[in-house]
């Protein structure tokens, strides 16, 4: 069996996504587990990667992939202002070009000539400048799949977490909370963890909302009130589940290898224990999509983007984290 | 130099604290380091210790300590009722012997007898049953010292968070957030971490509440209403502060050694990478007692207190490291 295609955006091409795509692309761990291929407008690549690393190759299609170390294999999607691109910013340019590349490699992969789409960081703001009416990439690709629901999962080395609200203000996430959108959301997900062959029956630990998990409603009723009954009614749906839990307690269980995912009620109670446990490898994943899809976990890092010496610094471990999950997800590895 | 006395109070009798206490106080490090003396009715540490550990040695006075490792010195804080004391849960007995215990310790820190005190962990319940009027330990050692205001710090390893806001339900946190509170609480304890010697001019980082600590104002206004006013604030009265940060990207960094303290705005804010990175060596500290003092951050351990297969698998691992703290903090370290 030849080795996978392996889809990576650029993201935005005025980002730091075309470089670390490149540098990820380029590893030899990656290219011995599947053909990486960058997705996005080559003349960006070719611009911002050193003339002593491989040499871009733009393919028309992927048949024309070529299979050597010293070959940076780049699907070209052009952009016709690509030449007027500065690089740093947020720009109407920008967010067309990083929308084209993600149209391209969402069609290559529901058409299975893909395993799986690395997705490189894209700018909420040139998305918007480029008049897409996508909050960001998860939402972006759910239209494009013509799925109507996705969850957004967070992990790093072998810790998966699940986001149940996701990029909204702290003030609104217990109001955001009802039985049935947990129940709905981690059931979606069991499903997902099991089609994708991560667990044939996932261990979940359930986070609390309030210190001790309300330690008995001293200190917050949501547990008793949202959280306690949808996980009686996930318990009845067959799920294995622990929880509500102490947030600390469940982190450290989490960190010790105790559970298949870790449901998180709100942004920062998965992304601080995995950034601070794992401060370069933080990987976006997307539940229910009808192929595996991650994503570095961090932005377009426009401030390195903007000088050759920030580029030459960016560290691709991200990317290669999310490479080696859409891989494992793919069920290649 | 003789090595300083340290004392540790053995908690509520009927938890896990007497053997932890025990533990941490024969082990050769800490007698290396000082001249540890547990603080309660010795004949619960007589009855919790396996009898081939050190001998129990009841003081009525420090002047009595001897220094040898094969005795445990206590000093003895007798209850009446104290054979009547069931192992594992919430009494009356173990709430008055612990309140005894934490009002002696205080008495010989306030005269400078010892140099600093390790508290081991109280029950709430067991509190409220003895009729104390506590919320919990730092309130009462406030109260016993005079003191109107005490802060709040967790560590681990030589990582030191602030918590802003303490024991709240999660929604009532974006209210109790003030200017002047914030302002108050980094003022205080940027003086204390002077005073104890942690740093000349110590470096703050300082959390947001919202993802990406609000994104510009798209996740949420209290970073610009509330946090960034205090900490301009702050620096005008010379304090060296970074934030507000996002709270992922400022426990990256905080790990990576980049701040003195973190100063965080909900107790799972702090307490979550702390036990995410250390999940047995979490220590509570308070700042603004005129002595130090530090606890291990967990609490009394009914279930494995309750027998003796339970207290024999029992980790003095945040008791040590309450210990050391405790002993840096009194700057004998």
């Amino acid at each position: 069996m030849s080795r996978p295609f392996l889809a990576i955006t650029i993201g935005d091409p005025a980002g730091i996504g075309p470089v670390l795509g490149a540098r990820a692309a380029g590893s030899a761990e990656l290219r011995g587990a599947c053909r990486p291929v960058l997705v996005g407008d080559a003349s960006v690549v070719r611009s911002v990667c050193p003339s002593r690393a491989a040499r871009v190759h733009p393919l028309a299609d992927l048949d024309e992939y070529r299979d050597s170390p010293r070959i940076l294999n780049v699907l070209h999607v052009p952009h016709p202002d690509i030449r007027r691109l500065r690089m740093g910013r947020p720009q109407r340019t920008g967010g067309e070009s990083a929308a084209l590349a993600i149209r391209t490699a969402v069609a290559l992969a529901l058409q299975r000539r893909v395993a799986a789409v690395v997705t490189g960081p894209v700018s909420k703001g040139s998305l918007r400048m480029a008049g897409l009416p996508y909050a960001g990439h998860t939402e972006m690709l759910a239209a494009l799949c013509g799925v109507r629901r996705v969850e957004m999962l967070m992990a790093a080395d072998r810790l998966m977490a699940l986001l149940v609200t996701r990029h909204i203000p702290l003030s609104k996430v217990p109001a955001s909370l009802s039985m049935s959108r947990l129940f709905s959301t981690i059931r979606l997900v069991d499903r997902w963890l099991k089609e994708r062959g991560l667990a044939a029956r996932p261990r979940w630990g359930v986070c609390g909302l309030n210190p001790h998990a309300g330690d008995g409603g001293l200190l917050g009723r949501e547990e008793e009130r949202v959280v306690a009954p949808a996980l009686r009614k996930l318990r009845s749906a067959g799920l294995s589940l622990e929880g509500p839990l102490p947030a600390d307690a469940a982190w450290a269980a989490h960190a010790g290898g105790h559970y298949t995912l870790l449901a998180c009620l709100y942004h920062d109670q998965a992304m601080v224990p995995l950034k601070s446990l794992f401060p370069r490898r933080v990987v976006n994943i997307t539940a229910g999509l009808p192929f595996a899809r991650t994503s570095p976990g961090h932005g377009t890092a426009y401030d390195l983007a903007a000088t050759a010496r920030g580029r030459a610094l960016a560290d691709p471990a991200a990317t290669l984290e999310a490479a080696r999950w859409a891989l494992r997800l793919a069920r290649t590895l």
